[in-house]
Parts: structure tokens; sequence; C-alpha cells
């Protein structure tokens, strides 16, 4: 998890910058003979690609992604497969409109990386955010594509449980609504109120923020390790990493501070032969290892800090200043996020897996 | 971050069982030239160790730590120091009460890493939960105390903010209260009524969850790194590696959803000839890089399992049964919890700090 | 050093196939401000490339490197400077001529890794030897050209000092013959030997091997760690890495097991107010840590594998079969190797050095 | 391979210094229900124990290792088996004579490691070397032994095949003779003359080098992996650690470079259904990957450095000086590194067969 590579066995490294000539990603440590072609990888870039609502930002990129080594079509072997070596996968920046910067060159907008970036390095690529900018979680989505073949048993899905101060209603959850609204909504009713309540947040230039559920169904149990390569450390580490993250929890999370002993402990029955657990208090994690039950983890997205109100800042050059951040932004980056939580879920799985593989066989 | 092994440059190993002969840690990639003794590891340890309260386990482990290798007093010297080898910590345990452990030998205990372990591993060290124990924490707050001394100038606090579903009133928080009452509670009138709360808990055999805060003060602007590096990436991972966490978050975390882009981002005023920013909601990070402000870190504790109350559980040959915790626990771990988080805040750090300077000088 | 990463603070990440699309390697960790253009690059990989004397393969590959992230030029900052994020870098495959595969699709060519991988992966790409070829080493070039740039108080050189079972004479060393000849030979005497001798290797369809000496000066004393991050430790896994490398030695070598106690250890005397050795038998490196004298690696490249004299290998399906090495080869892999040494070097110092750097300040 | 671990899977931390009260290691990752008592892993230590004849130092220690976690006897195990959590090995260090240091406090030894421990970090433990003592191998020593379990179908033997300039007659070779003589050597004749040279060496105050040859049978085609995580690559990462190695070679090693490669290029034929190669030039690895055939490395170590003969040097303080090594020292330290070379050799083997478990299945 060092810098810009994520995990150990099945390891990710990104690269790239908003509006450089490309971003992506070298997928390292993949098994071989899987089948493996751009457009497996495809389908999940498109659900993250900006613009397809009113509600994400309308930059326009096509974020096509070309696999650039790793995989080989062998005549007799069916199909392009994963041959073991780094996978490179590579998504062209098509739509970096060329615009004066210098607004942006030389001040820090608030909440944004500009000034930790420049006292970091001393130096930053401010065109789009350089590095900084979400954009980058495009590559995460393709190296998730990858890791997702390396876990073919386990079935990872995300959700948006909340935006702004709107949470859905559990009991209307429906994993089959979740592509039928632009929020990745599993509740139809609350899809409906949050699109009047996000175009009144669009519409005044301002924005929000929002909660996303990602659940791993199919984890058998003895995934993950104790201490520090806990499974739900490195979920923690792999969600926290997203962009505009600051917030991420197990199972009842902050909740379950509140419960008793009692209520927590999830019981254990045999059923059909084999230990079941009666509720999932845990989120299918126990002492950081997986139960069997399924996954489940949440993370808050801040709202967008770029908004269209005035916000007091400061120039590089020590001057108060004040700035307005326009452009085409996302009101809510959170459901956006939805894709990349799911990918980022894959990933630590994936590495996990192959990582319990080679412990125990 | 590999299994026992968290950190990069800055680097702590952890070993032990609850019921073995030791528990400790090696810290390797320490600076040379830094004083340390005993003494300064041991004072930390207090603050964690067993029984100190009638709210915190009665096992009676002095928790004395040797320093064992990584330490040398040159006549010259003035005093022991690093030498920039290997520093091994170690602690004895002492208070191994024998007893008959058949009952968790054969039956999984609800809410803890029986089960996990036995389906990872097929074999399980079942005396006092083994390597599981939060036990381990101790290697831990030893690994911290080390880590303290390589970033002085940061001053590392952590503090109980909730305890079941009691929150403390953040108007009275005054860190001077914190070393007042058995809580670690910066909020005396709170922790006065805790201590009701508690006792009731514990009389009935129940346990509770808590929430503990974590601030480092005076970290520079500039540490941490893009991407998977981030700065509260990290930090998430080292507090939900803690023995029962089950959520963090850093700065607003989960109530930053809520906030429109105008409340959320901190903005910026130059003070006194440098950027100052007038809010804290971002916890002190911004692109995972520290901003200059005060780090801010919360994470949830659920409640402790071993409780008296019988719960079903299955046996490992698969048979439906009862099981009750008896022993000497804590009512609530996530008191105990207070200096460790305050560890693994300290080891990020002096990691990160070491790795901002090896990259940037 | 995992799979296909070497390094810890200063990363280099390579991918890419003989016959894919393209290869190049994602540099990550590298400090910011340092002025980089791909012109920085290029002249390493011109000496690396293919086809430049009739002595090495005749295989046309521009070799243009492309740099696709982690540099900006701000109008105000003089060039185009590194920003500290992910530098990738790309080197389009061109020459990949369209022939028959079938013979060594289906036969393990002896010497090379087709049976490995094989046994490995159960899959191979075997145009061109795929992940095997030495084309995987102009990814090491371009990553080395911005390691010197990072440690640019060090000068590092390469030369052959063995080609088949004929030395150089070390009395004839002479650093500006180097690039006078097609074998990067310091000795203009032997090189002229050389050249009828190669010939006569190259007519018969043979191969033969050779030994590299790789030298860095102006190393500061106290670069390298103990026990495992040894700076002789990590320089023999560098070199080892590189294709066709069977030894590795450092300073005296093999050679100094048949010395005296008083003949190998250097001797020291203070000269112009500081400590100097008297000779350099340990080649630099005492501990595993820079002396502060020359860095001074030798390494062993056997001979081609692929020759024309058929010989006797199996099938995949399990026969017994014969082969042929058509093709464009280089009959001394050894020649090429020169620039990939010294970037192997470079790379290490580049990582040591941060990590001294972290460690130490 | 960071400091003072070593491996990615299979991982041996190693601490402690020559006078200070105990050494030892750590080894994480080690697979779970493997037979593993003190008694398995005393053998190894008592062959590279000093003093046991007139060739090694005369320091006495016992080196007696205790198990201090990750191991544990359920009373149905039959016997004490390995969790899959970290085993601590524990050396105390008993003979540490109590003597002036001042001489080696305030010179440096011509061809130790005192002045690059100086320089890099500005302190130094001198008594017995400190952490640069070859006392360290003894910690890698009893971690190879766990190594050894893991991989408990392959044989590891090791041999001296040379000392100072006498090597061995291949033709002689019988590995039975090796623990029959004070010097590991395969050839019977050879070592009763290294008897007389040795004791020469011996009684003029003087030292030689040596070089060890290590095998490993019985490793299966696949293990390894392309690039920097070459099975070659972290043999030579493994024996060049090892204190005063400047030399390794696997297979035909530098001799290859004078082979042609008609010569050099191990053929292949089918016998009893398998492939088999008809020589071993390449010491079992191609393209880093293992080949089925024998592993062979071979590694030079140079003479020891403490030397009864005066040599120049300076203090501390910058003066010229002259210094004696007294004290009680090995005259060829390349003997007791057999045992050494053969755990390093298990340990890289143990570690690439977990991750090619990992990746592979």
């Amino acid at each position: 998890m060092s810098h810009n590579t994520f995990g150990h066995l099945f390891r990710v490294t990104t690269f790239g910058e908003s509006h450089g000539p490309a971003i992506g990603c070298v997928v390292d440590g993949c098994p071989p003979g899987l089948a493996l072609t751009a457009a497996d990888i495809q389908g999940f870039l498109d659900k993250r690609k900006p613009g397809q609502s009113r509600f994400t930002t309308q930059r326009r990129e096509p974020d096509e992604v070309k696999i650039m080594s790793g995989v080989f079509e062998d005549e007799r072997s069916g199909g392009q497969r994963t041959t073991g070596t780094p996978i490179m996968l590579m998504i062209e920046n098509v739509d970096q409109r060329s615009k004066d910067y210098s607004d942006i060159r030389d001040k820090y907008r608030p909440g944004h990386a500009d000034y930790t970036y420049d006292a970091k390095y001393g130096i930053r690529d401010y065109r789009g955010g350089g590095r900084s900018s979400a954009r980058e979680t495009a590559s995460r989505v393709a190296g998730g594509a990858v890791a997702r073949k390396v876990i073919s048993g386990v079935s990872v899905r995300g959700a948006l449980v909340q935006i702004g101060p709107h949470r859905i209603d559990r009991k209307n959850w429906d994993w089959a609504e979740v592509d039928n609204n632009p929020f990745f909504c599993p509740d139809a009713k609350a899809a409906q109120l949050w699109e009047g309540y996000l175009d009144s947040v669009r519409k005044a230039g301002s924005s929000c923020g929002a909660v996303i559920e990602v659940t791993a169904s199919g984890v058998p149990a003895g995934w993950g390790a104790p201490i520090y390569g806990k499974l739900d450390a490195e979920l923690a580490s792999a969600m926290m990493s997203i962009n505009a993250v600051k917030g991420v929890e197990v199972g009842d999370g902050f909740a379950s501070a509140a419960l008793s002993g009692e209520e927590n402990a999830d019981q254990i029955r045999m059923r059909h032969g084999k230990p079941e657990f009666t509720s999932n208090h845990a989120g299918g994690i126990l002492g950081g290892i997986s139960s069997g039950q399924d996954i489940v983890v949440r993370f808050a997205v801040k709202p967008t800090s770029s908004i269209l109100t005035p916000r007091q800042t400061v120039t590089k050059s020590g001057e108060d200043s004040d700035i307005i951040t326009k452009g085409r932004h996302d009101p809510c980056v959170g459901i956006r996020a939805v894709p990349v939580g799911e990918a980022m879920m894959a990933i630590v799985l994936a590495d996990q897996f192959l990582r319990h593989r080679g412990q125990v066989g």
C-alpha cells in the first residue's frame, strides 16, 4: 500500500493526471489463464464514466480502455487469457478542454488538495487537479474489473444509501433498482425524491455528500489475516483512499458502539450441516477474517469542494483572496464513487484470496 | 501492512499470544541517536495496563517492557540511545491463570475470532484468545512509544467521546480531565454519569461499545502521500486493525455527508504571515496529505463479546450449543483502546514522516 | 522487489511483452522538482537499442520513449519537472515482424524460459519470448535514466571486461574508449581482437557470454543498510535479475576467497582531513553500507541461447524433438547488458539514497 | 527485503546485537499445522555454533533457541504445531566476555563495518561488532529451520568447495563426507590438506576466505517469478546479505561467460514420460523460474578481517593509527557460513513456494 500501489500479491499501480495524455494502471500478480478482454473491463468503466446524467460532470470522456500487456490469445486457448505477467491498462484522456488555469494555478481551492500538494512537493500540476483529480479512480475501476475475474465466485455490488441528509428506507432495498436510476440507489422511492433534491443543489451551484454501501457475497470463511493485514483494516484503507472519503465502517460500524454485547455478537446455529450466523452485525468479518457471511462496508463522501459560491482562500504568494470554482463538476461525487467502491472491494478481496491461498493452500 | 507488520520505513512487527511466554514487537527503521529507555515506554504501557479500575479486566499483568536490542549507551553519548538497528521490545506474560479451557476449545464464542481462525488455519491457540486477544495491543503501545520519539514535535492525545449510547458534551472538552477519571473522558460531567452506567452494565454481566477520538497537533503540512499511501487511508487501516473496531472517520467523517459544499470546505486566510484554515471539517488532511491543522480521527469499538448471558453457538464438531463467557473481561474494551489508538496514530505519523523526508528531503 | 517492481521508496514497475503493443515502466516515489524530458532518457535507450552494429540483433526498434505522466511544465518553472507523482514511461513496439511462431510455440528452446514459463503458468506468450525477452530491459534503462537524476552527484559507468574467454588488460583501461567501439570495451586493443572473435562466433551461428563491470563514483559514505537491505545484496539482486546473468560479485568478489586477511582488508589513512582507503578490495561497500569509495560490481552473462546449431529438446505435448533458433539474435547479449547494468546500479542507488535520507535525514 | 526483514509471504525479521541480552527473529506468514519444536531448530544451530573445532571462534555460546510464540500443542493435535501466527525465536547471549572495548570504540577496524556504521548512523554498538557481527546469522539459521518445514519435500545441503586458494576435486564429491570433517567439505582428501593449511593460517594470526556451494534438490518446476522476483535474483540477494560475502553465482556462474551457446544451453529429452535436462549448466533456474533440476548456488566469503597483524587505520576523531584485532575470531568465517547459506536457500524457497501457490494455486 505504498504511494501509488495497492495490494501485496495482487497489486494495482496507477498512474496519470487529469489533463495528461493518459491515465491507467499496471496489475501485477494476476493468476494466469483467466479470460480477459477489454470488453470485460469497459462495462465497469462505463458505470463510472462522466456525463451519463445531469447529476454528474459534463466532461466528455469515452474512457476507452486498452489492454497493453499481460494477455495472450493462443490459437488453442479459446480466447484471450491472462498470462500471469503485468497487465497494463491504459485510458487516454480525450476531453482536456484547453482553458485559462491561472486562477487555480495561483490560488488554493478550499477543500481541495491544492495547498497540501504545494506544501509537500513545491510543484503542482494544477490542470483539472492533476494527480489529485477523481479521474484517477477510473484506473481503479479498470483494475477492479480484473480483480473480479480472480474472485469469480464472489459477487460485489454497491449502492448509494444516503445523499446529503437523505437516507434510503432499507425496507425498500431492491438490488434490481440500482441500475434504474442515476444514483445507483436501491430504493426506488428515495431515488425519486433525490432527483428533486439534487436538482436544487445543482441549480444553487452548491454540492452535497453521500454514503455508499458495498457488499460482497460468496466470500468463503477464512480470507483475511490477523493483525495488520486484517480484511477490515485493508477495506478501510481501500475505501478511505478514494477521493473525498471521510469515513469507513464495517457491519454495524459506528452504531455498534451503542449496542449491548447481547445485541451485537452474532449467534451461530448449524443449518444444512454447516455453521450459519443468525444476524450480521459484524459485516462478515471477525478478528479480521471473513466468516462466510456477506462482507458489508459503508463509506462517507464529503460534498464536492468545487462550488459556485465565492470562498475565502489565499494565493500561492501569500495574499488573502476569494475563489469561485467554475467548470464541469459533479454536484455529488458520491454517485460515481459507487463503482469505485466496488472496484476497491474486489481488489482487496482478490489480494487477500491469493495471500490466503499462499499461506494456507 | 502485511499480516503482523505495520509501516514502510518505520516498521512495527508484533508477536505473541495471550497465554504464551511473552508478547512484544520489533521496531525496524527507527532513526539513530534518539534517547530511549524502558521508562520512556513503560508510562504508556501503564495507561493501557489491565486492572487499573473496576471497569477493566482484573487480569494482573505488570506489563513490564524490556528493550532487548537496538539501543546502546556509549560512555560518551549521555544516556542510552537508538542505534538505527531493530529495537526488540518484550513483555513477559505473567498472569496466565491455569484453567480449564475445554469450553472455548470446542465451542465458538459469538463475536469472537474463534470460528474464523479455525476456518482459516484449522488450528487455534484458544487459551485467552491466543493471537486474537486484545493483549496484542500492548505491543502496539510499546511500538507507539518509540514512534513518539521520532515525531518529537508532535503531540498525540486520545480521549473517549462516547460510551454505549452516551456521548460527551464537546463544549465541556478539557484535555486535563482525561487523566482524572477511569475512562480517559475529557468531559468531567460525562465521566461521572458514565460511572453509573458502566457499573450497571458490568453488574448485568453485559458489555458496551465506545467511540475514541485521537488528535495529533504539530504535524507540519506535507506529510502523507497520494494515492494509496494517503495519510487518512493509513490511519483508517491502523485504527481498524485494533481489536473490536468497526468504524473509522477523519474530521467530520460520516457527518460530512449531510453538509453542503459551502459548510464543509475549510476556508483559508493569511495569519501571521502564513495560511491558516478558519475551520477543520477536514480533520487536518486534504488529498491524503496533512494541512498543518490538527489531525483528528475517531473510531468505534463494538461491545465486548465476552458476556455472561448464554448465547447460541456451535461446536467445532458441528453441534448446536450454548456458551457463557466467564473470566476476567473488560465490560468496555473501548476504554483501554485509547492509548492503543494514540500509539497507532504515532506509528502512522512516524512512518509517513520518514517517507516524506525520504522522497522530498 | 516483488515480481515486476524493483525498489522500496524509488520504485520501478515494468510491463510489456516483446511483441505486444508497448513496453514501459511506472517510476513511483521520485522526488519532485527534477528537470526531466524525454531527451534525458532517450540517450540511454539509444545505447541499448538493437541494430547499432553487426554484433547486435538486427531487429529495428527506434525505442522512442514517451513520458505519459508525472512531469509538468509550469510557465514559471523553467522547463518540465517531476511532480513527485508516478512517472509512466512508454515505448511502443514497432518491429514485431509477423512470422510463423509454431516452432517455438510447440517446442521448448534449450536455455530459454519457455519450459519454465509453461510449467509455472500453463500459458505462454511465445512471440519473441514474450515477457522473458531481453526487450524488457529497455524499460529498466528508461527507469534508470530517471534514477540518475535523483543521484545527480553520482557518476555511473559500465564497461565490458570479458567476452567469451577473452578478458581486457586492466592496465589499458580508458573510460574514453568505451564509446569508441561496438562493445563498450575500455581497452582499445582488446576491442580490436574481440571484433574478429565475435565475427567468427556470429558467422558460425554460435554465441558467447561476457562479463560487465559497473562503477559508481561519488557515492557518499553511509548509503545502504544492514542486514537484508545491504547495498551489495540489492545490487546482487538487481544485476542477477537481468536476463541471462548467472553471477554477480562486488569488489574482488570470488577472487577474495584466495586472498589473506592482510591482503584483503582495505587500510585507512587520513588524507586532506578525511579518511581515505589505500585500496578498494571491498568494492566500496562494508557491512552493506557504502564507504565513500567507488562502488564496483561485475556480473557474468551466459552465451545467448538462440543459436543456429540444432539442439535436442521436447515438445509441449511430450515428444523428443530438435530445434534451431533462427531469427534476429544478439550473438552476445552481454554487450547490450552494459547500459542495463548501469541502469540497475542507478536504480538501486536512488532507492538507497532516499531510504537513507528517510531514516537518518 | 527491507532492512531487517527478508521475504514477502514467508518473512523473517531478525533483531539483536552481539553483546546485547539476546538475538533472534520473528517468522511471519508460516503455514499453520506444521510440527515444530525447539529441537527441530536446535540441530541446525548446533552446526553453526562457535567453538566446535579449533578452526572456529572459541567464544562459548550454547545458542539455545526458545520458541516464544506461534506454536501450540492442543491435546488433540499430536504434538506442537505452527498456528499461522508469528513465530518468535530467541537465543540468549551468554558469553559476552566483559573486556575493554576502548580500542575498537575509537578506531575503525579495516575490512569491518565500523567506519560505515559510524558514517551512516553517527552511533555504533562497538561491543563485538554489535549488529554487524556474524552472530546475527544464528537468527537466520533458526528461521531457516522453520523454512525447511514449509518445503518438506526439498532437500537443502551445503558444502565448502574452496578454502583460501585450495579447491576440492569435484570428482571426490561425497555428501556423506560433509559431516566427517570440521569444514563441511565433501572431499575427504581435500579436507585433510585443508587442516594443515588452516592450522598454518591460524598460527600466523592471519585468515583466509572460502567458497560455499548450496544445493536444493526436489524443487518442482515453476517456483520463482519474472522479473525482479526471479528465484536467482532473490538467492543472489539472500547469499550476498550474509556477512563477508563478496560474490554469488548460479549454475556455471562466471565460468559460463567463456562457454559457447552450444555448450551452455541444457538440452532436454523425455525420460520416464517427463522432460529431463541432459546437463545443468543453468543451476536449475531458467528465466528466474525453477526447472525441476537441482538448484545450485555458490558464494564467496572474504577472509576474516580480524587478524593479528597490525593494520593502518584512523580514529573516530580523525588521526592516523594502527590496530590489531585480538579476540576470539574465526580464521575462516566461510566454514560457519555453510549452515547459514543453507538457511538462506530454504528461506528463499519457502517464500517463493508460498508466492507461487498464491498466484497460481
